[in-house]
């Protein structure tokens, strides 16, 4: 791969496959009958992916994946509701940012970066909190790599008669999720994600029963999912003009998904990204940010070397150089950097990231331990 | 043309150029210089087009141009402000909705949908009205096809002190806007209408003075506009994740715009392309809905056929296995068509749809006149 069109090792946008790339080379008109029934298509096989089917609708929102959070977040939240937020990493504190513009009564749960909430702490917070209308979890905390247990959460949610927004972002796909008998409420994700399509579209699979009573309750109109919904249930077409290159975008890349075998497949793709990766910066002396047993198969986070010669910006730019996009770290405390496992790559594209960090390494004459 | 990839007649999404669309073969990391050096040309080209260097700035918002307009509104008027809407059509009565969802002020000067808003009116409905801080004008009301004067309307506002927002969706690119000097404040369209690039995303081109004065104002953190600016000042880059293959193409559709002599270029084919059309389907007996005078170049409205046999989506089918996509009337009281003049075409293509036009209506045996 040419330095000119580099891997991108980072958790969205991310590389897709050329075919992916080449549905957007002809245009759509998003009243035409073809283009819609394209859409019907997609948010069908989005609902599966989760089993969704029957009890919950896949509403498809224009913009990036917060956008689909903040709709969730606006028509399914009660302007007299109260969320907790367990929050371990910046994607949950992106929740709490919404929620305080939007004026609605939340309450935090404050963990380390490197801590899964547990359904122990929500449940005692639950107690603690008896405002608390909602949970809004981020699944997989994109931060630092950390995995939430969402099924323990859920279930502590329903047994409390809490309604459950998931933030499945850099999660649906590649991790399991069992909408079935579930506590979730809503799950939101996006489609340049571990989907492998390209950015620009989000979507929110939402309870019917739930999204009904929802009419008129967002602040926004633009984020307004009922809206979104009912249109497209009376017309077959979006509200506002579609990013129609991105859903046909999208539309390839779930065939590509369906034919590679779908979740538990592409899961296994990326454990096996995973493990290559750990290995391989491990051999090099790095150290992986987050314990084994929290750490996801989407993205890993490195400590940065204490060599006083370590600057983010040059390995980067040499890693780059040789093809390879890395991402930076975003934790608080803690100076790391980040390399994601996901999009149309194999563990071949991870052994070459690897020897492409170890080069430049070696030539920045940076000491990592 | 096939049928299966027809020419699409419509206000956005458009037909593109092949070239366009290509731009979207490679996949771009959103933390990458060169993407980021790419936005900021997409920026500065913008600005250009309404020769606002130096006193605005061009400010690129993910979703559809309706989220640019609420980010436009929700950012810049205040709580306590109160929004005058010289009302034409459909797209006013949105910026309407957009405004009652936020709960701010507003004042609508209804129009007739073939009548443009004229500065006396406006400067009456001030008289009337003294808590009004905001104008919001449609440039161009696709509903009809309708200009409206743009320039005299922000002549007015400038007299009286008040702010204009300009929604200049489907005008901008190809009917002039001279910012130097004027009354506007600010000016959304976005990158799938008369700058030929594919949907998704928009963009607003504001007063920098005023948008600084405007942080934390909006009532969305996705779409606050002083934020969106504020972190790409800060960063160079997107506050979420930007739908990269859109900017690519928007960045190759803009070498095209510059490459074919910009605005008054553009403006000409399209006014060609209409011409054509309001010639060939006059001929064929179709009488478009408004008086050459305020007719845009953009979109034509015509009258349909007082025929019983007439059915839209009939003609709709027969003229798309031709190749060709026609669009909806969008008018509340009149039964209309519209075939827009927009997109990477011209008065060939134009003539090709209007022979398809008329083959259509014979083999339906709809009688026009």
């Amino acid at each position: 791969m040419s330095a000119s069109s580099p891997i991108l090792l980072t958790p969205g946008p991310l590389t897709t496959a050329l075919g992916t790339r080449e549905a957007m080379l002809r245009d759509w008109g998003s009243w035409d009958g073809e283009f819609n029934r394209m859409t019907r298509s997609v948010c069908a096989d989005l609902l599966a992916v989760a089993h969704g089917q029957g009890e919950y609708v896949c509403v498809p929102m224009q913009g990036s994946g917060t956008f689909s959070v903040e709709a969730a977040l606006g028509t399914l939240v009660p302007r007299d509701g109260c969320v907790l937020v367990p929050s371990n990493g910046a994607y949950c504190a992106r929740i709490v940012k919404i929620l305080e513009r939007m004026g609605v009564a939340h309450a935090t749960l404050p963990l380390g970066e490197d801590e899964p909430a547990r359904a122990e702490a929500i449940e005692a917070a639950f107690a603690r909190e008896p405002r608390i209308t909602h949970v809004a979890q981020v699944h997989l905390e994109t931060s630092a790599g950390l995995l939430n247990p969402l099924d323990e959460i859920a279930a502590v949610c329903a047994r409390h008669g809490k309604r459950l927004i998931a933030d499945a972002m850099s999660s649906f796909g590649a991790v399991p999720i069992d909408l079935r008998g579930s506590g979730i409420d809503a799950l939101v994700s996006a489609s340049g994600k571990c989907l492998e399509g390209v950015p620009g579209m989000g979507f929110v699979i939402v309870r019917q029963a739930l999204l009904e009573t929802c009419a008129r309750r967002s602040p926004s109109l633009a984020l307004d999912l009922h809206d979104q919904w009912a249109y497209m249930e009376k017309t077959t077409q979006w509200r506002y003009t579609p990013p129609t290159h991105v859903v046909a975008a999208l539309r390839r890349a779930l065939d590509q998904f369906v034919a590679e075998g779908g979740q538990p497949a592409r899961g296994a793709r990326y454990a096996r990204n995973c493990a290559t990766l750990i290995d391989g910066m491990s051999a090099l002396g790095f150290v992986p940010f987050l314990a084994p047993a929290m750490q996801s198969n989407i993205i890993v986070t490195f400590h940065a070397p204490r060599d006083p010669a370590w600057r983010f910006a040059d390995l980067y730019d040499a890693v780059r150089a040789a093809g390879y996009i890395l991402y930076p770290g975003k934790l608080t405390e803690v100076d790391t950097f980040r390399v994601g496992c996901i999009g149309a790559i194999d563990d071949n594209d991870m052994r070459g990231a690897v020897a492409a960090i170890g080069q430049a390494v070696g030539s920045l004459g940076i000491k990592i331990r």
